[in-house]
């Protein structure tokens, strides 16, 4: 079954907004099996009627985003009907839909709102909870023109994405004869890269029946995706495992953030943070997990001597003699943190983002991570990551977070 | 001159990545007056073929990215030379520098590489300087088959980018015929929404000859982007502040935080920050700037009501009579703050992220922003926005980072 994906607007191609639906669509569809297999974006208006023209010669389905808005760039309802030969028509039910929409917010409705009740003959109004146009599915063969199933979907993610899963995915499972969808398992590495997998475990999974795996790689992270049967996964899984466990964050989706939040839930531990090159980068990404309010209480973001020394009771000959890019003054950070914050677990980031303060022996790219536990002495590592001051601080703290979670997996005796 | 870019990438389709070269493209090509009619993406493999034929029919100039990799599915080169019907040769050029690339860095060239050295013959080679494969530009009529431009380009950003300035973009200024290319003039607003721009100026600006306007609405911030002749651009500029010239971060381009660093550096001044809700946003934004460091140097996230109590010495008192998030404590925050760390200035935020934590008084999605200088009383407002996890700790950053500015720009009596 082809796949075609149309996203409309004119911000997509001044550059105003990235396009996030097709990889949205591309993401969701693959766990239920299907695949996309051309995304067109054209402005508003009259370009619409090229793209589509095209597409339901070459594609089963045509999904469509955009341009079923109130206003006059909005063309993509009345050019889909024109290019199938189909008439509009006010649907009733989907005109008190509007009008409900809008005295729900005591809002008055505007004359030009009512085109958004226009529906093709024949074709299945799709509600729309979130916003004011309702979606339209076109089934294949309603009209003479051609057998592409088509849908035309509203632009804004919070009024798409909800109607996708309830309107549309179902229908894409039905028209393509899959009874029930494949099993899905996600695998998230770290500490590795993507090749590493493609030279190490490509060839045996590729021998598994019925199993399809990708790779989604982002910074200090690799994504394993599995979907198949559930003998198939299990297989997919042991390999994986056999060859790369050491660096499994997770396996069931959750991020390293969520990961580490709920190794302290259940352990019943906090944690503190303190930050010198990541500048709070590292308590951001934890706070971004509901529920981290239990489990994280201090974060410590001494960006100046002063502040390592004040807060964390760095010591300032050590600060002279090694530095503040060093072994002994992360560890000095590590343990000052968890001193002042009563938390049982302390990690602790000093580095140079760059562009400048590197030097030969500590270029740009260098950090320290210390870590500070109740009853042991701090321990340190260095790691080295000359990329540029935003993906510095991501690989940063993805290994810092790392390092949290590899000592709470494993506890020191 | 109609332009279309066609991404290859099956990632792009699986949803691994999305694809940001098309806004890329489109922000950069709109800076000298230059537009996309069209942008699709394809799979690796067999699926350019298509859509390479169906673009050569009808665009100008083409610009393809993604393909020109030396594994198997890498077939842009080839596809293209077949469509256009040019024979493929090794380019020595292409070649010594391909071996250069390798030796640069101590590694064996594979077998599998000698093929980026393939050039169409006629074409131009566009020198990759940070990656393997080296670029192709088709000048139009170089075949008998098209009079399309075509660009075959890297699929890396590291390697796009650079190239596409060095090589693409003159060449696109050339083929259209534009002698000097138009200027261009980015305004930031924060505090006030996309269809206060539409209802208030948007008329006036279209009245002004050989402007050319757009917006870019963000989190808490439009830009408004002026292109045209410098009186036009001067003509905009004074509509855009006469009516919204309070609301004005920046007329460089420069981000709110950017902003809010070279404020400080110029008045000599520092800025700590105390965080609750937004979790260490605040100075992980402050710290994504270079030359944060001379400004910034103390930051407090406070997530437990235990740290600000100790780290920042609200009362407890207080905590219990007022809850966390109230005015009261905002206040006691950004003075903790700017005692214990020496600051100039002091920024505070507490607030309820939710999902959880809300109550019909305090809703989640409410956070009060509190302010400390010297010398004054601190001063706190209240914002609500009832949004996800996320927006809303990137919502309340842009409000205190506004009101630090705000405070800068406006120093108190």
């Amino acid at each position: 079954m082809r796949i075609e994906i149309l996203n409309t607007g004119t911000e997509l191609l001044l550059g105003n907004t990235v396009n996030t639906h097709a990889a949205w669509f591309g993401r969701e569809m693959f766990l239920f099996g299907l695949r996309i297999a051309r995304q067109t974006t054209v402005p508003d208006g009259e370009a619409i009627r090229e793209a589509i023209t095209e597409s339901i010669s070459r594609a089963d389905v045509l999904i469509v985003t955009g341009g079923l808005g109130p206003t006059s760039d909005d063309l993509t309802r009345e050019i889909t009907a024109e290019v199938l030969g189909l008439e509009l028509i006010t649907d009733e039910a989907a005109l008190r839909s509007l009008e409900g929409f809008f005295a729900l917010r005591g809002r008055p409705m505007a004359p030009a709102n009512l085109k958004q009740a226009l529906i093709p003959v024949g074709a299945d109004v799709l509600p729309n909870a979130n916003g004011t146009a309702p979606g339209v599915y076109i089934p294949p063969r309603l009209n003479g023109r051609s057998s592409c199933a088509v849908f035309l979907l509203p632009g804004p993610p919070r009024e798409l994405y909800p109607m996708a899963h309830a309107e549309v995915f179902p229908r894409l499972r039905a028209l393509s004869g899959m009874e029930t969808p494949p099993s899905v398992l996600e695998l998230k590495f770290t500490g590795i890269g993507e090749s590493d997998f493609h030279q190490g475990i490509d060839a045996a999974l590729a021998e598994i029946p019925n199993l399809e795996f990708g790779y989604c790689a982002h910074i200090g992270e690799v994504d394993l995706r599995l979907i198949g049967t559930a003998a198939a996964l299990e297989a997919g899984r042991a390999i994986a495992l056999a060859s790369f466990g050491n660096f499994l964050i997770s396996d069931d989706g959750a991020s390293l953030e969520a990961t580490v939040v709920r190794w302290l839930s259940e352990k019943h531990m906090t944690l503190a943070t303190a930050e010198s090159c990541t500048g709070g980068l590292i308590s951001n990404r934890i706070t971004d997990v509901p529920g981290a309010s239990a489990v994280f209480t201090h974060g410590f973001v001494t960006y100046a001597n002063a502040a390592k020394i004040s807060l964390l009771r760095v010591s300032p000959t050590d600060l002279e003699t090694h530095g503040a890019v060093s072994e002994t003054v992360a560890c000095q950070m590590a343990a000052g943190a968890l001193l002042s914050s009563g938390a049982d677990i302390a990690v602790a980031v000093t580095g140079i983002a760059g562009p400048d303060g590197g030097t030969p022996e500590k270029p740009a790219g260098t950090a320290w991570i210390g870590l500070a536990t109740k009853g042991a002495p701090p321990t340190a590592f260095k790691v080295y990551h000359p990329r540029n001051r935003h993906d510095f601080k991501l690989a940063v703290s993805q290994a810092a977070l790392e390092a949290v979670r590899q000592r709470l997996v494993t506890p020191q005796p």
